[in-house]
């Protein structure tokens, strides 16, 4: 392949990375908060998850300058993120509201060339094995330029309920295959049935199709979106790199995730095999499990005093944290709050975070 | 009995209560802090410590106003704290460091009158039944008159490991024993068979004597003690109420409980049964036993939610704090430590945030 005439921003099966960075999940709270999401704080290491989503691309050197979708509140911070990162994006599009992933997509979709590979990455998920997932952007890269959505799907090997599903159909190419069904976090027995299956993989929420593929795709399922993206972006304005749509006109989109809008219903879905280690870090408990730790299996940041403690996830944000004789749970100190949860009620923090907000 | 002629500040038997607030324990970490001693802070309910001692007094009206004998740094936040529960203490003596019971009590007993019957109490216990302290006092009365160095026991119901024993010998009034002998702290199968016993009591850390029993028993066994107390009254100063001892000679007096130096090693030592409802809260387990507490156990103060919470103790000071589905808990959090325990290992949060102390 000749990368050097694909680099050029005119046609060819460029691929250009799609960073989504917009949002704000109470999964994590008190770390994650309105005005302090996930993806722009450095839970994994001494990065940011933003940081080393970009970082990222330096596995897939022949991809264009990325994309960047964010929240208009974010935008300082992410500039700064990106730039300490080394990563001059070739888009900022600031959304002014939140409306899920199938406006931003469409948002960035219409900012790019129509024949553009995205390759569209959340900002907020770990891939051990970056270089995994650009052997299956590069195996699906000729499906997608064909027409296919490709997702990228992960070995599911547990019967995690937060997740999504894929079942694998016919094949398409080596790694790649036709998806056959999704099913949307399953129950317990579900789940446990679907890994059990053996031809089911989770849903990374990475995706790969040409700009033209997905903006027809949003025409037939979900015209508003797409026509409210366009509206947006023609009666937005452009400043340097950053994309500002319009508030009003964005604002009146319908709030839709590209799964529920898009892949769900379309035909010709792909799924491409990704062994990446990947985790969406979707709980605490996910945290735990791919944070080092200590010989108590506990891992302990900030100011921390673990006496006894076990298994125990501590994080001590500018305040001192002592915990004794105590196993298996979450500690989260911030300045204004403080949580304490079993690990494995992780899945209940935004519960939490939800009624505290409401009795607000 | 003449209470007038008693009340007029010469000679008889009057009663004078001490109140010993100079203590600054680590056991509440993070509650209690130095400078924000465990007595001077509102922990069972919506008055502190020290005014629930002071409002203790109400039940022996017949005693004369008390002496206060307090930190320095202190004496403030302890002159608010008495004007607010409306007492206005005879003395407020103001040790310019800590040097343990024995020299604050001998403080007291050389500003009072030689024949002023002394009610020595700590500021930082909870008396669930004032009224029957009231009554055993009454009934020690005429011993403590006679010289007897009389301390009041509390019915030892269960194998406290954390308190002092003493047991009971020959009666000498109705309610009133000889003690026999002094066990302090003992091991839990020492405590068990205490209590199986069933002839030993608490050590409440409460006293009645004579000022000059109490300078006499100190001149015998602990003379550095009296004599340097003495020094240091002399040399000190007086404004109104007010009376701070020599800052150097004070601070060349032994570090001593009364216990160790007098109540362990005296003749004519006394115990009067007091069924007081006693506590000396001297661990977050002990705090947690004897508050109000929701159908679920907890007993939650501050902006808390607990969500499937069972069982805990949980402050929340100036900060939020969210408690999901863990049980037997201690959970406290100020604006700048939070600490997580299990109640059962309430015993070691001292040794918590003295290793805390130890690492700054």
């Amino acid at each position: 392949m000749d990368r050097g005439a694909k680099e050029d921003g005119r046609g060819g099966t460029r691929i250009v990375p799609v960073i989504l960075s917009g949002g704000a999940g109470t999964r994590l709270w008190p770390l994650s908060r309105p005005g302090r999401p996930k993806q722009l704080l450095p839970l994994a290491e001494a990065r940011t998850m933003l940081q080393l989503t970009l970082a990222r691309l330096a596995c897939l050197p022949e991809a264009a300058p990325p994309i960047i979708v964010a929240a208009e509140s974010d935008a300082a911070e992410i500039g700064r993120q990106a730039a300490e990162a080394g990563v001059a994006p070739a888009a900022l599009i600031l959304e002014p509201v939140a409306r899920n992933t199938a406006p931003a997509i469409a948002l960035a979709a219409l900012s790019a060339e129509p024949d553009d590979l995205l390759l569209v990455m959340p900002s907020d998920h770990v891939i051990a094995r970056p270089e995994a997932l650009a052997d299956a952007v590069r195996a699906a890269a000729p499906l997608a330029a064909e027409g296919w959505l490709v997702t990228f799907g992960v070995p599911a090997t547990a019967p995690e309920t937060g997740y999504g599903y894929i079942r694998r159909g016919a094949s398409l190419a080596p790694g790649v295959e036709a998806a056959a069904a999704f099913v949307e976090k399953p129950a317990i027995e579900v789940a446990t049935a679907l890994v059990a299956s053996g031809d089911h993989a989770w849903n990374s929420g990475i995706f790969l199709f040409r700009a033209a593929t997905i903006l027809d795709a949003l025409r037939e399922f979900a015209p508003q979106v797409r026509d409210g993206a366009a509206a947006a972006l023609a009666g937005g304005s452009r400043d340097g790199e950053a994309i500002r749509p319009d508030t009003a006109v964005f604002g009146r989109s319908p709030s839709i995730s590209i799964d529920y809008a898009v892949m769900e219903r379309a035909q010709h879905i792909a799924v491409a095999a990704a062994d990446m280690g990947w985790s969406d870090v979707g709980s605490f408990e996910a945290l735990y499990r791919i944070v080092a730790r200590d010989g108590a299996g506990n891992s302990c940041e900030g100011d921390v005093l673990a006496l006894g403690a076990r298994d125990c996830l501590i994080r001590g944000e500018g305040v001192t944290v002592a915990a004794i004789d105590v196993e298996g749970l979450v500690i989260v100190a911030t300045a204004d709050a403080v949580l304490v949860a079993r690990r494995e009620s992780s899945q209940r923090v935004s519960e939490a975070a939800r009624l505290l907000k409401e009795r607000d």
